[in-house]
């Protein structure tokens, strides 16, 4: 079987179904294509023939004489298996088809959509879709049908995202942009009728630029295949599954969706995790805990040590680390005494960590260093209400200095408006996650310490 | 007991210990009431004399011929008995004490605090604090002495807050005032040598613009009179409550923090949900929880309709409506049928109702207005995804138009970008509340819901 790579790295690109009129789908992504840089290596087509943009437009892909590795198929559904047939005959290695109108319509669109299954397998060329928004990838591959402004392009990142569906997938792309949360390849692969979820996890598998997989799924029609592909990329890097379809309810509802059997949620998710997937319940959770892996460093146990300048924030931060089934460490004698010794006596040293309301950068940066050195300490939950006017932005640099010399995962939960933003955006700019509560940076540092231990587990060094 | 609204709208303030430096606590909060545009009705006074910003200081607040209702003392700990004296001569009704130094630090400060309380008996005064943030409110109250540049002040609104942890306090007002919430009336009331959380709920219980209640509360030294009282406002307004030292670890955090004993916090939160509390963990979850709550009206009972141009998230949708113990409301025969009339075919036209991916405007203003009117139909969760090119502005007025037109609560889940944020702040700014995935505006509504419940097992129609 052939690799995948076409779709990410194609050196030369036909889009079939190239529209004459401006924000046609085939128009619009023709354009990504040329805006992205590929020149003649990227051509039109549509049987109208004629110009765009003053480009010539081709008949078919069998009228151009260069070699094509990708096609991009935006024609109305009845026409995709000739179009396809052609890009067999030419020998194009893969093709994307974005076209509706398939299994997911009905009896007829099931016919269809068999027929494509026979052209697939009559050429072996790879095929992601029928009824998809299919690859996007910061490097130069972007399908995506739909306007710029409407959805902005995420920047390039670690983090690949596979969805089942569509809409989600562009939703999830426009908010990672806004976030400034970086993306590295995402495929929305519709119907699958040749590649799926198994597939493009074995291909993400081995390839460099993905740090970590987030996936949203409705259901497999290949389980098994599913399990242990999880379980290999887990071993390699993490997988993070967003299961939809996770109750009765909803599993009725994905059959109105993608047509698709939900299975039995409980006995999927209880799968996943055990291949050492981590299972999640929604998409801010889902980022919160990749922004946490790719970011930071795997803690070689559970026990966290928390510092604060507010104490209410400590106590939350403590009761959710308990929640969350991890430990407030017992911080060692040395690092007491090397903190007590910075700081004044009214501050509360010990864990959860008080440096209190008068707290500044220089007691900040006395804290730190005593914690990420001591022993008793696996990973690190830092606080940093920037509302008082000891804590300036020569905090931030504190933090990421601390960041830089240890190899222990620090993860920094810092509320409030303006300041704190930049602030924040500064720090996770220079590599350390930021959470607007402590127990949302709690949970993060929850399900990387579980998945540290899925791999200690099983004598796992992390490759990647 | 004279009554709590000398705090909140005072008409003669004494700011005692006035700076005459910049940037000093005492300093900060005399502007704050002469910015509110207090005028003369603001004094400056200070042991020092002299004059701040050309307006003459007076030695002690006997020194002043006019009256005064509110005194602020900024001193430090051993001064504030001899000030808070020399208030009650002046038969000052309220004070609040933001100096730090009492019991929080030990013996001999617990000994000043007991001075402040015979002080405050011997008066009758009406006491916030000592170790406070004090008190804000949006009309011209505004005792914190955080720069406004690092604790920008929220916009005037309908929910109240109250909070045992100042820094807690300050990080929540930042972040409402970048969120767009409107804060009405904000306590930190510090080491309660006086008012405490019981006497402001009981005030707030009776405050015609207090519309929501939020509460960060450790500790308790009133837990029987905290249970009834709750109880008399939920049956009016509602209660959220954040209790702190949730957790065994976080409740030995309390004690460092606040000195009080966190007690059983099993039973407390049992307790408060009994008295009609919404009980949270987190700050977001407390916030979302209050817009719904806020904005919209009651539900008369858990029957949930969801519209949405996006399957998966309205899959994820149903997934938490289960899991929040509502229902997914069978829609009525006419609604299927009024919808179906203005909807193409490949629709789903059920619950949850997906409008699919070329949906616009028409198509949800036909939907809005079939399951606002649907009997099945208590509550509506709308999703509206942005990204598609069908998707424009006049969407923004559909649902706004809808909400409008319904006693039906209506909440909203968008999840992307630059256009996605305008078109929720939109939206948000005409009444209904937004949110970023549909858990987060279901886990809303579920509270929402839960609390419409508790009013009608005990016949009680909500005042205010």
């Amino acid at each position: 079987m052939k690799a995948l790579n076409y779709f990410f790295e194609p050196k030369a690109v036909a889009v079939i179904g190239a529209s004459h009129k401006p924000n046609k789908f085939g128009r619009v992504i023709f354009e990504n294509f040329v805006n992205a840089g590929f020149g003649d290596k990227v051509i039109p087509v549509n049987v109208k023939g004629g110009e765009i943009l003053g480009r010539k437009v081709y008949k078919s892909v069998l009228e151009y004489e260069g070699d094509l590795d990708l096609a991009v198929i935006v024609v109305p559904a009845k026409f995709v298996p000739n179009a396809l047939e052609q890009c067999g005959e030419k020998k194009i290695e893969a093709a994307v088809i974005i076209s509706g109108g398939f299994k997911e319509t009905g009896k007829s669109g099931a016919k269809l959509e068999e027929t494509i299954k026979e052209i697939i397998k009559k050429y072996g060329i790879r095929v992601i879709g029928p009824n998809c928004l299919g690859v996007f990838h910061a490097r130069g591959v972007d399908t995506l049908f739909l306007p710029n402004y409407k959805l902005v392009r995420p920047i390039l990142g670690g983090i690949s995202f596979i969805t089942q569906s569509g809409a989600t997938g562009s939703a999830v792309l426009d908010w990672a942009s806004e976030s400034g949360i970086g993306i590295d390849k995402f495929v929305s692969y519709g119907n699958k009728a040749d590649v799926d979820e198994v597939d493009i996890l074995n291909y993400l598998k081995n390839d460099q630029t993905t740090k970590v997989i987030a996936m949203y799924i409705e259901g497999t029609d290949r389980g098994r295949e599913l399990f242990d592909t999880v379980k290999k990329v887990s071993a390699i890097k993490p997988v993070i599954v967003l299961k939809a379809g996770d109750s009765e309810v909803g599993s009725r509802a994905v059959l109105s969706h993608t047509g698709s059997l939900a299975g039995s949620s409980r006995v999927f998710k209880a799968a996943m995790r055990q291949a050492g997937a981590i299972v999640v319940q929604d998409i801010d959770e889902m980022f919160d805990i990749a922004r946490a892996l790719l970011m930071q460093p795997l803690p070689v146990g559970d026990k966290v040590s928390i510092v604060t300048n507010g104490g209410g924030f400590g106590v939350l931060c403590a009761d959710a680390i308990d929640r969350e089934g991890l430990k407030l460490t017992e911080l060692s004698r040395k690092t007491i005494a090397d903190v007590k010794a910075e700081s004044p006596s009214y501050a509360v040293i010990k864990n959860p960590m008080d440096l209190v309301g008068d707290a500044d950068a220089k007691r900040y940066r006395a804290a730190l260093k005593a914690l990420i050195r001591d022993p008793n300490v696996d990973s690190l939950i830092v606080i940093t209400l920037f509302q008082t006017s000891q804590m300036g932005m020569d905090v931030v640099d504190v933090v990421i200095d601390a960041d830089l010399k240890t190899d222990k995962p620090i993860l920094l939960a810092s509320a409030g408006g303006g300041f704190t933003a930049l602030a924040r955006k500064l720090i996770e700019g220079a590599g350390t996650p930021t959470y607007p509560t402590p127990a949302r940076a709690v949970h993060a540092l929850a399900a990387v310490t579980k998945y540290a231990k899925y791999l200690r587990d099983r004598n796992i060094r992390r490759g990647a």
